[in-house]
Parts: structure tokens; sequence; C-alpha cells
């Protein structure tokens, strides 16, 4: 699993002080799963799924998938599993075909309505960076207010303090913005975090907030490609994640020019990317 | 929010004793968003989404979805948020329309690209569990082995040694399946959850282990319905998470005879569903 991890060089910062050290990146890339299907003379293909997943076993995720999906009901069904190879080298295939035997039969409805890519989502992580260009996105000021670590230490409290669904249920993830004094603008819960998010963005949209470019947000739980997607959209030149990041949102982070934060609890955060507009106070240096 | 937390009766288990006492559950339900656009006199409708969600702001979440992913730009896009009655006192209503304006010209094809809807999603709960049901799945027979209460403590423990890229990274899901002495058969790990449950039934395809009817899975983070739905396939007895269940993870858990475990930590755990294959000691019940 050792190429799951992507080594980065972060900023560790606690009340104490701030060190550079080298950390590891759990690795997300997206998958397209393809099927094949129907008589020798006659096979079609089709995509029927894209997904954010960590490198590794993919032939067990995609026949996981179309086992619990019911397209596949025993290891008969499936012929073949094609992987094919890179077009470039070192590069990691997020490409991968299953041929069923010609007497599995799929319900093409079924199949249908399985496909999803969302904007974000192309095959290889650079061409959904490239892809999401396309898309209109604000740009992101250099001059931002910069965020005093003291600050930044206590949005996870001021977020529990106000989230009443979660303190009864421990089951909602969150989203939240906050201006440069602390003030909790929005707040958001769901049980999916991207919905969460989604509800700050429309939440701004109604309100004329948009884009946040004066404002930090808060996010429950980790940092996937899709968040940080939505947070450069939405405009915030400072996103904070109790959790982890992934490896493609924090690439994400830094072409769109966003401060991402993660691990931001216990008074320590680590910053992930564009660490200028944080005050970080005296940095110790990790040894080469 | 009161209304998004749905009460229930749970056992509530540690090393000294079962109680039974009503819980809150965090609401999710499916939100199908469509999205009407063209010209007054030709006018196109669009299913886009269905997204599983926290009843609440569902105007905001359609509306900061269609903003982050481009397809809405200003305020002044959106001519309507039509959220039809529902058919059925007392049901939330699961279906929201946005109608663009007539300048507002969305790319068909990114709309296209966006529509996603699993097998288990139907627009209301009750309709997405029946939709499951024309999907084959593995009837739990009620002869299961039953597990004792110390055996399941030990569970995350057993997890965590094994869990080679979450300690390095702290950003990974985990799925793992045990047997009822403790041995640790199978462990996946990806950013996704639903991933990392996806490649434990694909392994348990290629290894002709399913269904895993003498086994308990264990997932790391929350019980969502989709992990559930999975459970159910792969047909598992029991389902243990180390956070909380959905409330439709829960009604789902009991339709198909899952016995459902959250909260799994610090020798502690919740039973939501089916509890009769845990070994729980004396119980003491909730004051009327």
């Amino acid at each position: 699993m050792e190429n799951n991890i992507h080594s980065k060089k972060i900023w560790k910062v606690s009340t104490l002080e701030t060190s550079t050290i080298n950390d590891g990146l759990a690795v997300e890339e997206p998958l397209e799963i393809q099927v094949s299907f129907g008589q020798p003379q006659a096979r079609t293909k089709k995509s029927i799924s894209i997904t954010m997943r960590t490198p590794g076993d993919d032939p067990e995720l995609a026949l996981g998938f179309l086992y619990t999906e019911g397209i596949i009901k025993k290891p008969n069904d499936v012929q073949n599993v094609l992987i094919p190879e890179s077009l470039l080298p070192g590069m990691v295939n997020n490409v991968i075909q299953i041929d069923l035997s010609p007497d599995c039969i799929p319900d093409i409805d079924r199949l249908e309505r399985h496909f999803y890519t969302s904007s974000s989502c192309g095959v290889c992580g650079k061409s959904s960076i490239e892809s999401l260009k396309t898309v209109r996105m604000p740009v992101l000021k250099k001059d931002y207010p910069v965020f005093k670590r003291e600050f930044i230490f206590e949005l996870p409290n001021i977020l529990r303090k106000h989230q009443d669904v979660f303190d009864q249920t421990g089951g909602l993830h969150a989203s939240a913005i906050f201006d440069k004094d602390g003030t909790l603008l929005l707040l958001k819960e769901d049980v999916g975090r991207h919905n969460a998010l989604d509800k700050i963005a429309g939440s701004g949209l109604k309100k004329g907030l948009l884009p946040f470019d004066q404002y930090i947000l808060l996010v429950s739980g980790r940092a996937s490609f899709e968040l940080v997607q939505k947070a450069a959209m939405i405009g915030v030149p400072v996103m904070a994640a109790v959790g982890a990041p992934s490896s493609l949102a924090v690439e994400l982070a830094e072409e769109t020019g966003i401060t991402l934060i993660g691990f931001l609890r216990d008074k320590r955060f680590n910053v992930y990317s564009n660490p200028g507009r944080i005050e970080m106070g005296n940095i110790n240096h990790a040894k080469p």
C-alpha cells in the first residue's frame, strides 16, 4: 500500500511553534468502471461509474460495485477483468473494464441509472483539474486578511456550540462560514458533507454574500477533492477541515490558490497549501 | 431542526450493563433535484441529481449544488424554486424543481453527466427500500452465531492494528470482515467508505466467500443507507460502525434482518436493530 501514500511538505502549527515536516497523504484518484456485455458477435461497452477512490484492489472494487448493485450475481458472470496499460509511464491507470459472460444480461436501465460523473471528475487527477478550469471560478486575490492561529484554534469550539442536531445524534456533518473576527455567519448540517457545503453555497447565493472572499470555511470530517472544488467555486481563501485531506484535495487547493488546513483540533492544525494567509510565528524547518 | 431527529428505541451496551433508551437518529432521505430551462414556449425539464440528504434547507441545497457545479452563476439565473406539495400528509417532500431564467442556458452535456441515482435511491425512503427488494438479496437465516459483547468491543482495536495506510495518513476509511473467533479475514481501505466496502465484496466474490453469513462486518465512520444496502447484498448478519447510523440506515437494517451496531468505541456500543444476535447480559429497560 506504500504507493497509496503521497509525501508532501506541510506546516504543522501548534500553540508553541510551527514546524515544516514531510507528511503522508492518502491518495485519491478517480476510477472509471466500464462494462462490456452481450453475445460474442455483438458486444456493447458502457461506462457505468466513476468513483473517487484510493488506488489498489481496483478489480475487487469494480467487481464488488457490480455485485452490491445487483448487476453480477456469481463469479461466473464475469469473463474477464481488463486493466488497460497506462499510456503515461509511472501513472496509475484509472480505467477498468469488466467483461460480462454472454449469459449475464444486465438490466440496461439499471446500468444507465448508475452512471455518474461530476464536473470535477475526469479519469485522471490531472485532467480532472484541467477540466475544472473550464468552469468559471472566482479568482482569489493575494491581499486577503491574514488569520491568526489562535483564532483558527477556536473555530471548532464555536461550531460545536451551534451544532444542535449533531449534539443529539452524533451523526451529522457540518460546514460553516466565519468572518475574520470569528463571528459565525452561516452553519449548515447534513448527513452528507457535500450537501452541508452546497447548503452553505446556496444560502450565500440567496443572501448575496458570494464570493466568500473575506471569510474562512470550516468543514467537519475530511477534506476531499469534491469539497475543495466546491470551496473554490464559492471563492473562499481559507478552508479548514477537522480531519485529513486527500492527495487530490491538496493538489487542487494548491492550483486554485486556496489555503488548505487539516486536522484542526486540540489547538493544533496542519497547513497543506498557500500558507501565506496564516500567521504562524517562528518556523522550525525540517532538516533536509 | 427538530424534525431532522428521528427517535428510536435502542440497546446501549457497555461492559457493566445493557439499557434500553430512546435515542435520536439523524434523518437521511433522498432529494431529487429537477431543473427546467429554455424559452417560455419550449421549456425542458430534467432530473439532474438525486442525493441522500438531511431534509431542511432544500432550496439552499439545490441552489448551492447548481452553483458549485457551475450551472448557475448569479441569483438572477433562477426564476423560481418550486417544492411540490407532498402527496402524503406528514411526509417530507423529496423533490425540488429549479426553474432557470430563459437567458440561463445550461450546458446540456454537463447536466446529463451529473445525473446520478443508485439502485437503492428512489425519491422517498419507503420506495427506495421497496425498490431494493426487486434486487436479489441473500435471505438472512435466524440461527446465526450469537456474538459476545466483549468480542465486539475488541474489533476496532484489531482493525487499527492492521490499518497501515491509515496510520500514516489519518485519512482512510476501512471495512473489515471478522469471523466469530475475532480473526480478521479481510480488510480494505479507501478514501471513500463505499469503496472500501465494495472492495470487501469483490474480494469475497473472487475468493468464493459470499455470502458472508457467518461473519461480522466492521466499518469505520458512520453507517449510511448506502452502506447497509451493500451489507445486505453480501449477506452479513451483523454490521458494526464506529460512528452514528442514519435513520434510513436503521430502517433498512430492520427490514433486511441485519443487526446494526453503531458508536462502537471505548468498550461501548449501541444496537439499533435485530438485537437477538448479540449477547447483551441483563437489560435495564427504560422507564416508560
